[in-house]
């Protein structure tokens, strides 16, 4: 059988990847009075008397809401709200096995801005936390943007800071492996959308100084009138050398590819006229940007993809559950730049110096500790 | 220690009496590749081409969200969607224990009717069904019927219809005991809320002709004219003697009571007013209208109550995970009225003849045949 067809019979035999399970049984009429009436009145007066003790009395305090409007999911693109359900009963799955974190999938019968915020602002009492997901930008950034002004817990888009974040902890150890500085690369992202540009910021933050967006109308320019909000701030603060041009032009001399776009855009060609010990990240799923081997012959040093059949797998699983896990276990109330490079150096860390080299830049998303070594650093940028 | 300082100790210590659970675990690469990307791609697929799949690929067909506004919490009143939340997850629990129904508590931060039934549809996608849940009247009968009309999964609220359907199992084995036919009893319901207008339209359906409403200005009248809307279509319907009066008016002759109003409201001289054989439901809690051994004495033969210390225990837990574990499994698109009728039926007869008397009229919450019979009940009539 392929994946697909696999995916499919255990999607069918599951019939729901998750479930609700009680954590106190109910065998007796002592239990029913506890878990239910009349004991349950008791911590209800507690929260109606002081509305913190809503974490301290009921699941809040470890749930998130993994919450989309199936306008972009995975590489399938605005396919609805039923059809984005086995995503984001996944991604609950994940927070889950990974992290230890209630996660309850909420796909959205509608794909106004507006509406989806208003919405996740009303369900938002019994969460602890908001993790958006597949939601197409630039709806996804004024979104994330309100939603962290008018509520009291974290909310995160991990199409974008996640990805951002596993990419700049792969960045981090890459540039040991060539030793060069985060001061002097000249960075290059292809796709401006969500995720390029959320990588795009988070560089910067970073520290890095020199960077360039491709997209859909090549270099990222103030001259480009076409571009929405989102893409024009960007055009404001990259591409310090005022290009225009295609992502060939933009390549040259470029110490760092990052791609979060479509496959075969990167040519061997395009890679011979970067810099010596080129970085490349190509994410685009399932056929990269370039394929490795290709990236390699033609000169560059380190290579990563999203896929988990080569080397250095971008994979946001090691970063999204030990980030909520740390962001709830610290009752944060909002997830700052500060704690997603924390997550970044974190991830970066549990590569040891001794065991890095060219095709070993970020941790294995199994490895047992990652989960709680992320959820410290993030708590510990409370 | 006391129920309160038990229940608030549990409370604690559980920090959520509920939890999600992954039913694929995620161990290695390939359970990643199925549960997640690539593999998940296949179901959603499917279902963006064939919506119903929904219900073959997703926890969709067996999950319901319990929704409260917070606005009519227990005994508590209007104490806010935090305050709420530990009676949802309770609500939450009892699905799972008894129907073995997957239900998420989603309090919501609005008390406006429109934005309730607003976000209401918009989160329905993953959902299989909707249990409204302390919503107070008359905002609840708005929002049920609207989102009936508007929604293609079942609507149902629990404090009405649970409540109705689990009076009507009690009455139909009382008459059974005191030998009497539903066509010859007066029927006086004292509580004019969501309850006691569900009770009412659930006995008129089953083929009870004389029933009286009374509420804070007594006995439901055409003439009262600060009723609500509901209670004024109540006041069309009951109240055949077109009386005004008092609950001890309407108590005069009557052969069943049904209380969901306050403690002591009905003393025994009212009792002795009323015809001989009667049928008394006391339901306030925690104390009832009337005491069973004071209703007994002023010449009550059967008498019922919300608590579990008495006899016949009037406990919704008897009916709502099997109506919708039946409306689930069925993939019903409504909780009809003869669902409902069904469902009373049922649990009537999970007391079998030989076994019925005075004193046990209900089946135990507990009988682990409960669910299944009831829910076999509703997919018959669907």
């Amino acid at each position: 059988m392929t994946t697909d067809e696999k995916a499919l019979k255990l999607h069918e035999e599951l019939n729901g990847k998750l479930s609700t399970e009680a954590k106190c049984h109910v065998n007796s009429r002592e239990d029913l009075s506890l878990a239910y009436t009349p004991g349950v009145a008791e911590p209800c007066r507690k929260i109606a008397a002081n509305r913190e003790d809503v974490y301290k009395f009921t699941w809040k305090a470890n749930t998130v809401a993994v919450v989309s409007d199936g306008s972009a999911v995975l590489g399938l693109g605005n396919i609805g709200p039923e059809a984005a359900m086995p995503v984001m009963e996944g991604k609950a799955v994940l927070f889950k096995e990974f992290g230890g974190v209630n996660a309850v999938p909420i796909c959205l019968d509608t794909q106004d801005t507006d509406e989806i915020i208003d919405t996740v602002i009303r369900i938002a009492p019994g969460f602890g936390g908001i993790n958006l997901e597949d939601i197409s930008a630039p709806r996804c950034f004024e979104i994330e943007s309100k939603l962290k002004e008018r509520l009291d817990i974290p909310v995160f888009h991990d199409d974008q800071h996640g990805t951002a974040i596993v990419v700049l902890a792969g960045i981090i150890n890459a540039l040991k492996v060539v030793g060069k500085n985060k001061e002097n690369c000249k960075v290059v992202i292809n796709g401006d959308g969500s995720a390029g540009i959320a990588i795009c910021k988070l560089l910067l933050n970073y520290g890095f100084k020199d960077v360039t967006i491709c997209g859909l109308y090549g270099i990222l320019s103030k001259d480009i009138e076409v571009l929405n909000w989102a893409q024009k701030e960007m055009a404001e603060v990259t591409n310090l050398s005022r290009m225009n041009g295609k992502l060939a032009d933009a390549l040259v001399g470029a110490d760092i590819f990052v791609g979060v776009s479509a496959p075969n855009m990167v040519t061997a060609e395009m890679v011979q006229t970067m810099n010596t010990d080129a970085i490349m990240f190509a994410m685009a799923n399932p056929v990269p940007e370039i394929m490795p081997d290709v990236a390699k012959a033609a000169g560059a040093r380190v290579v990563g993809t999203g896929r988990s059949d080569f080397p250095n797998q971008v994979n946001n699983v090691v970063a999204f559950p030990g980030i909520f896990k740390g962001a709830l276990e610290g009752r944060a109330k909002q997830i700052t730049e500060d704690m997603k490079l924390a997550a970044a150096l974190a991830i970066a860390s549990l590569v040891p110096d001794e065991e890095l080299n060219e095709e070993n830049i970020l941790p294995e998303a199994f490895n047992p500790i990652v989960a709680d070594v992320v959820s410290q650093a993030v708590k510990d940028n409370i």
